[in-house]
């Protein structure tokens, strides 16, 4: 049986000094700034996005130094899943005072350096895509990452998400609108980070076909998910503020479906991304057993 | 004689061209965050990036498709300075009601979504910079225009001269903090432009070499005639709010140095900007009329 927590554990301390080396360091002119963007790059989170990326990687190639090509691509899925956070959580956006069980980026910096702190980290995240310190992926690999990865990020993805999320509080959502939101806000980059680790892998396009099925159909799963433990836990336990969809008037699963069917949703969604996999050998084992982790949160 | 304005009008309306090709469409479910996107990127503006991108090239490069082939780089240029005025404009970096003469975004369309589409139009610059239809710049070259582009836009460049901007406003500054300021937040965006068109251009590491000092030597004009303006300047002329760096308390030029002295600095750094390209042909003439162009500007 795959040990999916000493799998995480593992590769979340890997992505995670990989973060503090590739990150800039806090010195020099730009020090408060830099200190801003490391305080919440830092502050915790499950790295979802980054160990996706590698366990894609590893599941198409079993080259051992291919995790060591991928961190830079990993630390970059992190930054931008970081500045989203900062952004989402500002005054004008989701006036968010708790992240991660701690002060958010604009209560402890300031709403102008929050703003910079987002800025500089979705930014950085392109400066390490492109660093030509990093030679271990194609030159033609790593433009396909960046442009999925950019793509998935904006304003057809993750920006453009966020845009309609804001755009439909307090107002009645259908349940159409309520998907495109989260395949746009949250669903796109999940996906790109499945895809960003298999393109450096030299996936076949039946390969990248299949995992990028895999990549939605878990997205949609942690989109349950976020939504059903907003409703089910306490703040404490989610280190942000619960009840802050209802709080908001904000569509959900729960609010159309109720807890319980939408427990079963996420377990099927889970589960169907699993069997998408069925036709890869055990190297699929992490991406199957984080397919169950995603899930497994609920409870 | 270089006829600059027939020149500028010409590169204008071919940037302005291709980037409504190339930008998003404002149709779908995206509709009014492309909007906002599009509102703030045809409101107006000189384009003296993506023009200084188009003549780097030139300058380095007789072949006539090279134009079309860096245009996507240009138009992500614009993108990345229409996001960065968007985000300076808010009320929580400078409160601006008033740029290029029309409402600021945020004033516009809201604080959220004007937020969004800086974050939109930053992304999508890295998403033109990688986009695989196309293909006439090398795979090398075009992500060493990204990794130099990212450089300059980012935390070490015009992310990080913001941040100090913020962090300066209402203090004693020395005129070292002010130059470090304008060469980051400013200058670092202008020289990567001059190096992205010659980098696509193939240009040797003597001509980059070359480029980067006419870039800095610019880009210091060009920041000397800004802070000129803001004090010479009527809100009419400048379409945008006059007077605003001594209402925010913010060091410039003329506040060390005075208004006369301060325009015979910003004459001197155009002489030297044209100086530096004096081993460069004719090819070089929109690169020497662009310097004299940035003080043009002051009279």
């Amino acid at each position: 049986m795959f040990d999916i927590q000493h799998y995480l554990a593992g590769k979340r301390k890997r992505v995670e000094d990989a973060l503090d080396t590739l990150m800039l360091s806090a010195g020099g002119d730009f020090a408060d700034h830099v200190a801003a963007m490391r305080y919440s790059l830092f502050i915790g989170g499950k790295r979802v996005r980054p160990i996706l990326c590698l366990a894609a990687g590893a599941c198409i190639s079993p080259d051992p130094a291919l995790e060591e090509s991928l961190l830079p691509v990993a630390c970059a899925l992190e930054c931008i899943h970081t500045y989203s956070l900062i952004h989402d959580d500002l005054p004008a956006m989701d006036d968010d005072d708790l992240r991660r069980g701690h002060p958010t980026n604009h209560k402890k910096f300031g709403e102008a350096e929050a703003i910079l702190a987002g800025d500089g980290l979705l930014t950085f995240a392109f400066d390490l895509l492109s660093d030509p310190r990093f030679t271990g992926l194609a030159d033609s690999a790593r433009l396909q990452i960046t442009h999925t990865i950019a793509r998935a990020a904006g304003s057809l993805g993750m920006v453009g998400g966020q845009a309609l999320d804001m755009d439909g509080e307090g107002r009645e959502m259908s349940f159409k609108e309520l998907k495109t939101i989260h395949s746009s806000k949250t669903g796109a980059l999940i996906t790109a980070s499945v895809l960003s680790g298999a393109i450096g892998a030299g996936g076949t396009p039946a390969q990248l076909d299949a995992l990028q099925t895999y990549g939605d159909t878990i997205g949609l799963a942690f989109q349950i998910v976020d939504d059903l433990l907003d409703v089910t836990s306490t703040t404490e336990e989610l280190g942000k503020t619960a009840g802050s969809d209802a709080e908001h008037d904000k569509a959900t699963y729960p609010a159309f479906f109720g807890v319980e069917k939408t427990r079963k949703m996420a377990e099927q969604a889970s589960q169907a991304a699993i069997e998408v996999l069925s036709s890869f050998p055990d190297s699929a084992d992490p991406l199957r057993a984080l397919s169950r982790y995603i899930v497994e949160r609920t409870k």
